[in-house]
């Protein structure tokens, strides 16, 4: 330690209460962060091992799986990507990626590190891919896997599976689905829509803290898993040993993160205690009331209707806004975060989240309130009915 | 979600409290609990990055070093470890692995998967390895990195490190470090010491919960990352993205585990306002005291005196006592986790953890005590002496 080391600069923690309508992290609700300060308990502590047992009863149900392997891998949802990847692919295996936006090119570059043969199929940023483009890419080919982003987060774009989840079971590929910005906002049936790999985060719209990647494969992706002929090249994430600790075993891998599963174990408990169904619900109707807000303000949405993902909204930035000046000020003055534009969207639109703990009416009031009072300041032209056009879509849709 | 699924089953997070004596998690202060409480912030919120920057400045105090590159990585100590050789390494490079415990031999795993041509270097359990059966093994080698557990968690050993780092660096291999049992219990100096790389744990000697691994690379480490001429393989733990989020760039990667941040930057704060020489010292005065209670009891410390580790203690079991019961008994009775062995250990010692937050005169008391009184229950014959022997080494330091 340097001599002249001053531990008294370093300040007792007190961060600003934000309201967190970016991309994720969503607002985390105090029952979560509450549970996720109880007293560590040992990874191997009987106490803790029903726990684990219980976080994955939940997380099943939240999935819409019986998947015997499903369970947080301990890291954040890009972890689960990697897991997912890094169990799934050896050399040499092709792999069919739908890019439409930064998470499928995140997967791309994650196959490619491993040796696959990816098969991009490009879609237009900020729209769903077409089945036909999905045929026409798989002509010929025959990748083992096929890895779509369900929600990207990145386009505000849900992606429609049920035609290209059949074109891609006909290929005799396993499906590998991205619900990190759907689980738990949008409706994910893991075994209905036939998915054989899926992962997710946690800090989107389950409201938990960053920093576990709920992961599920089905017994034909555990058996590719199992079927390798080359060990998994990461230590970490082999789920052949990290599957021996979460299963009947409870054989030691690595230390689980322990408070952070109370947390998503809390986080699980808040969820299905809404009802998923009511959960999605109220997602939606949050969604149509931003939407009508924005569009009365003069404003506009960049993704068509049909394609629109309710827990990822982006806003075309107006004409006359500084993209920086917008969001600094929504920070500084309302303590309001939204998100920035990504890849070629950077500067041209906003990325407004409205997921778990953060989709209410009191969240969409101040964020359509906030922009037109940021947007005025600067000299932007909008119209003031913003927010009444919204309360219009919660009257008619009954409080909630 | 099943129709008969009752989330109504799933009570209040409310684990019992322990007294966390294993090879960690050890017990976390309530400061740290309560500050990773604290509500969740945005991965780039301008209050968030100074956090991190703070971070960042508490452990390089706590490492002793000035390396730029110095982080958290978002994952538990294992993560760490990987994180440390997926850069590092580079297909069919030589990496000398020095093995005589678990982690040891989870390095040449990990290292192996890499396509590493690892050089083992094995040394009998329960001891260090020694500077000849280091140069006979690098006899005509030219090991790239050499890599060595500074604290193994799985025999109790604190390893020598001067004459073997000379050593290796005499070959002009990278030393990598495993600090996982070591940092912030015993001495750690990455600079002085001459070491490359080193990654450790949150949850042994910091006392912070298990789910962040501390890693800091220095300008040779990151020059062989920078001339790697394949990509990292994985995604997830790639340095050269990883560290422009941490770096001054603060480029968005994957999404930081902000509340667990939070955590380490409490533990950081408690590690320094102690004093780094005199939480050394603490840990040794609570090592001693075990020792003296453990040997007046009529047991045996499993490790020579010289090579024994103050945070990690082996007492190898009794005639007559059973493992398990032994543990069970110290869990129902007195809340107290201690840990079983393991690998040609395991049910041959038990491993006694003095972590941080835990290593107090209570906790040696209360093992002595308990110890002494289940082993007694079992019938098995130890001497009543443990507690007043700890208690001597106490009189004569002056009570810490």
């Amino acid at each position: 330690m340097p001599r002249d080391f001053d531990i008294g600069k370093y300040h007792d923690l007190d961060p600003v209460t934000r309201v967190l309508m970016g991309p994720g992290p969503s607002d985390v609700p105090p029952r979560v962060l509450r549970a996720m300060a109880a007293p560590t308990l040992g990874h191997l502590d009987p106490e803790f091992l029903t726990l684990m047992s219980e976080t994955q009863e939940l997380l099943r149900a939240v999935f819409q799986t019986d998947n015997a392997l499903t369970i947080p891998v301990s890291g954040t949802g890009s972890a689960g990507m990697e897991a997912c990847f890094v169990n799934l692919i050896e050399p040499g295996d092709q792999v069919a990626v739908v890019v439409k936006g930064v998470f499928g090119a995140r997967m791309v570059d994650c196959a490619s590190r491993l040796g696959a043969d990816v098969i991009p199929i490009e879609a237009e940023w900020g729209r769903a891919v077409q089945p036909e483009a999905v045929e026409k890419a798989l002509q010929g080919r025959q990748p083992k896997i096929f890895a779509v982003v369900h929600a990207e987060t990145s386009t505000g774009v849900l992606q429609p599976l049920s035609e290209i989840i059949s074109l891609a079971k006909a290929w005799g590929a396993l499906v590998l689905l991205d619900c990190v910005t759907s689980l738990g906002g949008v409706e994910v049936k893991l075994d209905a829509w036939g998915i054989d790999a899926a992962f997710s985060g946690t800090q989107k719209c389950l409201s938990c803290p960053p920093g576990l990647a709920p992961l599920s494969f089905n017994d034909q992706a555990v058996a590719k898993v199992r079927a390798r002929k080359s060990k998994v090249p990461s230590w970490y994430l082999d789920l052949t040993m990290v599957g021996d600790y979460w299963g009947a075993e409870r054989k030691y891998h690595h230390t689980a993160p322990v408070n952070m599963i109370y947390a998503l174990r809390e986080a699980l408990r808040i969820v299905l205690e809404e009802g998923l169904e009511t959960r999605f619900a109220r997602h939606w109707l949050h969604h149509r009331a931003l939407v009508a807000g924005i569009e009365a303000m003069g404003l506009r949405m960049k993704v068509p209707p049909e394609e629109r993902l309710a827990t990822l909204n982006l806003v075309v930035i107006p004409e006359g806004a500084d993209d920086l000046t917008t969001r600094r000020a929504l920070l500084a003055q309302f303590g309001l975060e939204i998100g920035a534009g990504l890849g070629p969207f950077a500067g041209k639109v906003w990325r407004v989240g409205l997921q778990g703990h953060s989709a209410t009416e009191r969240n969409v009031m101040l964020f359509l309130t906030a922009l037109t009072s940021v947007l005025r300041a600067q000299g932007v032209k909008v119209s003031g009915d913003g927010p009444a056009a919204a309360q219009d879509v919660y009257a008619h849709a009954g409080r909630s």
